[in-house]
């Protein structure tokens, strides 16, 4: 086994914004070599599987400037500054759905790029849904369109691409796993 | 259903380095009012799950500056400019783990980050695998160690934080779906 480790040099802050921070840092490389690594950094997220009582999955349909069209996710949000990612899906979940959930379970804690970033997302399964008569409101620059769909529609949005990020891919594919091993 | 969209009022490059570009939009929100958007622009990349004769998938151990620690994940690599997916996924299967491929297939393509990151990754399936005596070079900034890992050896990793970011918990993941589906 090589010693892969890089050690930081310097380190520098290019920006720091209203989500993200970026650092360039110079590392000396495991063949002392020296090279830059662009790192943007990330206060975390959580994402939740929540599931109504007819087995349908809770969508939110929103616009990602980065990707410049609307796509269809699991219903997520950033951590803030302290708190813990369990209260974090409860808070977002009833912000962008307007559900409570009785139930809630960890089920999976990945880095999206690790490549360039330290974004980690944590990935609830949230059951026992309720709507709320008053939630909590969202960010105030957050739009949303709600859908709920059964895991045969959840797949077709997944083939045409309205469905199109890790998390909800990754969502996807748990719930078709799970009835792969029921149905065995 | 609402119109999502944010109009781009302005945007300005913060940072353009080796790998990422950071772009600041101001834009006008669906309610007429405005916000900023930070948004990182990355190439886009490739990953392979690449499985040998007796099933099992090839990984590389890396360092990731982000995160301060090695990770184990399936061989992954940026698009050159023009660059297709699928040679690309060749490409960096010779230089990652010295394998070339028979058979190549795209099994998904995802966006890792949306809210802040135009990062796509492109998933293919090798298969036929062989060692190539004289497999073309890594990048001289990038050093990692090979594994060959089972499919219950990679789900242990998954357990201990070995493996720990999205395309490879995806990649398990998708091998445990076909294993279930074909032993139902």
């Amino acid at each position: 086994m090589n010693n892969l480790e890089e050690k930081t040099l310097h380190s520098e802050e290019i920006y720091s914004g209203k989500i993200i921070t970026l650092e360039l840092h110079e590392v000396e490389l495991p063949n002392g070599k020296q090279s830059k690594r662009e790192i943007v950094k990330h206060p975390g997220a959580v994402a939740i599987i929540a599931l109504t009582e007819d087995n349908k999955m809770v969508m939110v349909e929103q616009y990602r400037k980065a990707l410049e069209r609307t796509i269809v996710e699991i219903p997520a949000g950033k951590l803030e500054k302290g708190e813990e990612p369990a209260s974090c899906a409860r808070r977002e979940l009833e912000e962008e759905t307007g559900y409570v959930c009785e139930s809630l379970e960890l089920i999976s804690s990945f880095y999206t790029s690790p490549g360039f970033s330290d974004e980690i997302i944590h990935v609830f399964l949230a059951t026992g849904l309720t709507k709320k008569e008053n939630a909590a409101a969202m960010d105030e620059d957050e739009f949303v369109n709600l859908e709920e769909l059964t895991l045969k529609e959840a797949l077709q949005y997944v083939k045409e691409q309205k469905i199109y990020d890790a998390k909800t891919i990754y969502a996807v594919q748990y719930l078709q796993l799970q009835e792969a091993l029921t149905t065995k």
